[in-house]
């Protein structure tokens, strides 16, 4: 055995807190709290138990409006950046990346949120840059309907090249501090970024240093061509929902395409795909879970939720027949294109009656879904991994922490055993975890030019 | 000695973590780490401090741009309320109060994440509603001048009313989560607000929860005609800027009387003045630490903010003569009135040169120095409060910790002693310490109509 072999590619897991868990009825198990979303208490058990499992991140939601059925489930609630400087304050080394919208914020107070979760995680921030399409949002902040879609992503383009001019506008080694002569910040190296385009008129400089992963690490979401177009300008890593191995093949080559025609480097974006998982000691007990599971939600919340997904009107989906033949046009622009596309082919593809695609879905809109014992989870999740369909996944357990907890005593040590997923951190930042490079600095950029 | 003797009315104390601490020099100390302003390590030890001493909270202020002479000195970086997330994570009793400008953001998200900050600290956030008014921060946010001082003050009064209103949107038992009945939340008690203003269209409800305290705590500093009325109208406490005792006390009365005038009730506005303390074992001790201090700072340094505040050219200050006789004129506006006026008083009321000036404001702009012994400072804490001249103060040490630390050893014994200082916390939200009441949420005031 030589000890230049290289070692095996390694994969990346983000824990997704949706609050009580991904199933809408996650907070009715026995061990659930129904305060958990508004605890940061839970939070932070959440994010220790991925820890102790190595996973390379947290990562929250988040909306600007009541987007749930209420009467029925937990929202997500509390304000990121916030909820997150807590968790930051309760770990040592797992990311902490936080979802903000570019529609109802400005680049500066963004840029320097982030900048400071950045700061006081050590190295551990990353920003899901999102759009907001609800008319609710839109009514919270003044507007009396949703912006639409390629202008919502112009603004968030625009506004994160703004975003990271500001993390910029200082060098590296701006801060002198030398108590002998009384300089404290070497102002050549901070500069304004005047910048001056079609949303926005910032000056800078950011009133915040450079922080130490040079850039928060930027996360995506999107689906649609805009967003595809956003992703490949910026993200680092894309938070994606495909239904099949083949899809997300070539969702990841299509995006790493798109990043390369923006003259970025081969493989600039880490796939992490969407997962829910469902874990039982046999296959009987994961769809035993996930049936007691969806057999407490109301069947008027699933047939709401789908109904909203899929732009038509709830009378129209009924329980024990397919999804009715005229869905399928290209809906407005303003809903999840991803979650209306997944959905509507899972239906198809299986013949699903709207019942049975609630029980394919788990009660979800659009991620895939994998119920079985950790062997066969992990099995999946290294096909997936091995056939480039993912750099790694975003994990949405039914139930938080039980279900996180199962897949990391059940499904990590065989990750580890495979030895594709490490066993112990080799850095401290989320950049380190996610094998991504520290941005250059401005300087770094003028001595490159 | 009957035991039904009223406790005697106790005093407040906030710490107001300026960084490094008030004087501009003071990351210059020997023990004073110049990265201090940017390392969480340094609020969170502050705050440690002032918990041991039983403070009421932290403050921190905010801006929104650069504005100090950053060559000579750190400045307020990180943004407050996720640099607070880390201290309420790191203590248990002490209130959070962070500054959050109403100029440059939009009452949703405000109201959003000061709620958040009030979950995740249990109880114990308060809010500093200021408006923005130098030009840097204009031009971070797409404008070329900075809003008049009137319109500044009218969109942050209806910021103040939208976020309170945003904070009542859920009734405090909006929260079921009968995992029997699976229902979640009462939507009967969960209303948008319908806000329609002159400067904000906002519908509600906010997505999260009444919070522990029902409203965090809402502090103000204005000292302007419109800034009082600001906080006549909204705040529970003011950090004030007065040179002399008198001028303290006509402050306190005219605010409670213009409180009283929107309906609330007698004393409803906790005076808390601004103090800097400079401590030494002798006062030839503490005046010598003073000097010390302010020798360290560049004289250049000095002159150009003695300038800015007065609204003057730097060429104008003559470091051995008097400040120029034409100043006094009301300045534009945008200025800070309160720092204006205590500076000119302070110069006229004792005839001194620009440089006598500069010692007796110990580098600063306007708030109450005191130099001497911990029993002077005691006396002199003691003396204003039995006056009636403050109900309590926002205390900026010279340097932190080191400043603190003498005050928490020497200060707070006495003043325990004396009986006008908790030796124990009686209550755990920032609202019991300060002895406010909840407010009552919608249902109350539906109930009291």
């Amino acid at each position: 055995m030589s000890d230049t072999t290289a070692p095996p590619r390694q994969l990346h897991l983000n824990i997704n807190v949706l609050h009580s868990g991904f199933v809408p009825s996650a907070w009715r198990l026995p061990d659930a709290d129904p305060h958990a979303f508004i605890d940061v208490g839970h939070y932070v058990r959440v994010a220790q138990i991925a820890e102790a499992a190595k996973f390379d991140a947290v990562f929250l939601a988040d909306n600007a409006s009541i987007v749930e059925q209420i009467d029925f489930r937990p929202i997500t609630a509390l304000e990121p950046t916030v909820l997150l400087a807590c968790v930051a304050a309760a770990t040592t080394h797992i990311g902490v990346i936080g979802t903000a919208s570019t529609s109802y914020n400005e680049p500066y107070n963004i840029a320097r949120r982030f900048a400071t979760l950045d700061h006081v995680s050590k190295g551990r921030a990353g920003w899901n840059v999102v759009t907001t399409a609800d008319l609710g949002s839109a009514r919270n902040f003044g507007r009396d309907a949703v912006p639409d879609h390629a202008g919502r992503y112009a603004r968030a383009a625009e506004f994160t090249d703004v975003v990271k001019a500001l993390w910029d506008s200082w060098e590296d080694d701006a801060l002198i501090g030398d108590k002998v002569s009384g300089r404290f910040i070497d102002t050549d190296k901070v500069q304004p970024i005047a910048h001056h385009g079609t949303h926005f008129s910032v000056q800078g400089p950011l009133n915040l240093p450079r922080t130490p992963q040079g850039h928060p690490v930027l996360v995506q979401a999107g689906g649609s061509a805009d967003g595809r177009d956003l992703a490949a300008r910026h993200a680092e890593a894309v938070f994606s929902a495909s239904q099949s191995l083949e899809e997300s093949q070539a969702y990841g080559r299509e995006l790493n395409a798109r990043a390369a025609a923006y003259g970025r480097g081969p493989h600039a974006v880490k796939i992490l795909a969407g997962l829910t998982t469902i874990i039982g000691a046999t296959e009987a007990d994961a769809i035993r879970r996930r049936n007691e599971l969806i057999d407490m939600i109301p069947w008027s919340y699933n047939i709401n939720r789908l109904a909203g997904i899929l732009g038509v009107a709830p009378d129209r989906i009924k329980l024990d027949e397919r999804l009715p033949d005229d869905i399928g046009l290209p809906n407005k622009g303003n809903g999840n294109h991803t979650f209306f596309n997944a959905t509507l082919a899972q239906a198809r593809l299986h013949g699903y009656t709207a019942r049975q695609l609630v029980y394919a879905l788990a009660g979800g809109g659009g991620h895939r879904v994998v119920v079985g014992t950790p062997e066969q989870i992990a099995d999946d999740i290294e096909h997936w991994f091995k056939a480039g369909a993912a750099d790694g996944f975003n994990l949405m357990p039914d139930a938080l922490p039980s279900g996180l907890q199962d897949f990391s005593e059940g499904v990590v040590p065989i990750l580890q055993k495979r030895g594709i997923f490490r066993r112990e951190y080799e850095g401290t930042t989320l950049r380190e975890h996610l094998g991504l490079a520290r941005p250059a600095g401005r300087k770094g950029i003028a001595a490159a030019a």
